[in-house]
């Protein structure tokens, strides 16, 4: 088992009372996930005052809020939300799995 | 043009003379940016010491190296490289584009 290679794909997991989320590594300045949606769940609108995000979307489809910008992303699309910068997924319109990037990451 | 949203794949492009780089997106804390490689081109292994790095390899197929690590890597495969952890690409073994993200991005 490698501590340098995976296929993030391969750790996908769901749960039907909210989407789901899981690390798949943990740098000092760097963390990265995934965020998995049943379709129709949500991720509530935030902001990372002082961290970088971004989702890059795996599979599946999902209507997403970053500042007042509306975005259909879809497998293939990169959402960037810069610090400060509110975001969130308004509605996942089928199953869909999310890399997903923050930089520091939580709790550093 | 949204600010936020935007298809890597689309942004590939390619240099006969050695592997072609492009930035994506750049924040303060975190630096996102596409590598494409013509089969057989590579990147000379190197380390950050002060940041975190990653490769998600979005189309082809690569020989890596991440610390003393050989790793044959194609598309969906995340290959991570903490701070001060030499890596590189051996060899693209087909036309592949990877995106990669660096925390902090250089210059910061």
């Amino acid at each position: 088992m490698s501590d340098y290679v995976l296929r993030p794909a391969d750790h996908a997991r769901y749960d039907r009372a909210k989407f789901a989320k899981m690390n798949l590594v943990a740098g000092h300045r760097l963390g990265l996930g995934l965020n998995c949606f049943e379709p129709g769940q949500l991720q509530s609108t935030h902001t990372h005052a002082d961290a970088d995000k971004f989702y890059l979307i795996l599979s599946g489809k999902a209507r997403m809020r970053v500042g007042e910008e509306i975005v259909h992303a879809e497998a293939g699309d990169l959402i960037w939300a810069p610090a400060g910068e509110p975001h969130g997924v308004e509605a996942a319109l089928e199953r869909t799995v999310m890399l997903v990037g923050i930089a520091p990451p939580p709790g550093r």
